[in-house]
């Protein structure tokens, strides 16, 4: 169920390990979901698609982001568009990455 | 138009005074759009409401945020959704607030 929570801190996200290395703190609104991402040094997202539009912003440490056929080393404030069905890619540098992504609409796997 | 690029630096981003003390910087996707929010400390955004749902995450700073009947001090990493159509007004503590908000579907007064 989609959360009708105004405030939400960490504690109460919820967590999921996508890759090794790689947690995801998630919770959702009505129509986007908010997930921080947060990547041990060197921690891989490896290259996958989903429906959902992806957007977000890195938040602390680095890392390449491969797009499409683009890519691009990511620093904190920078900002990254996904369409629906692209493929993508996300490598961390040996800062690790902080990133918060939204999801449009909701993936209800990361409930 | 919203914009078709994948990676939106800051300089990149359209910039927004909407509030005394508070400037926006924004940049579009599809469905979504991202909007950086740095408020000055003690700055607030007034009382207002729109039909788009908003999320988002403190990135620095603090502030009281004002939603709905509910009301609390936000820190880095504490979430927030408002649900479009609700009251909300968010006032920085002496730190200043930065904050990165998220509207479905895309804010065309910020583009």
């Amino acid at each position: 169920m989609p959360s009708r929570r105004t405030f939400v801190d960490r504690a109460e996200c919820s967590r999921h390990n996508i890759f090794p290395g790689v947690n995801v703190f998630t919770a959702a609104g009505r129509q986007m979901m908010l997930s921080l991402a947060e990547f041990e040094p060197h921690a891989v997202v490896e290259a996958h698609s989903h429906p959902h539009e992806q957007v977000g912003m890195v938040v602390g440490g680095s890392a390449t982001f491969y797009v499409g056929d683009e890519e691009k080393l990511l620093q904190p404030g920078d900002m990254y568009f996904i369409p629906g069905g692209v493929i993508h890619r996300v490598v961390a540098t040996d800062e690790g990455l902080q990133a918060l992504d939204v999801f449009h609409p909701i993936r209800e796997d990361y409930l």
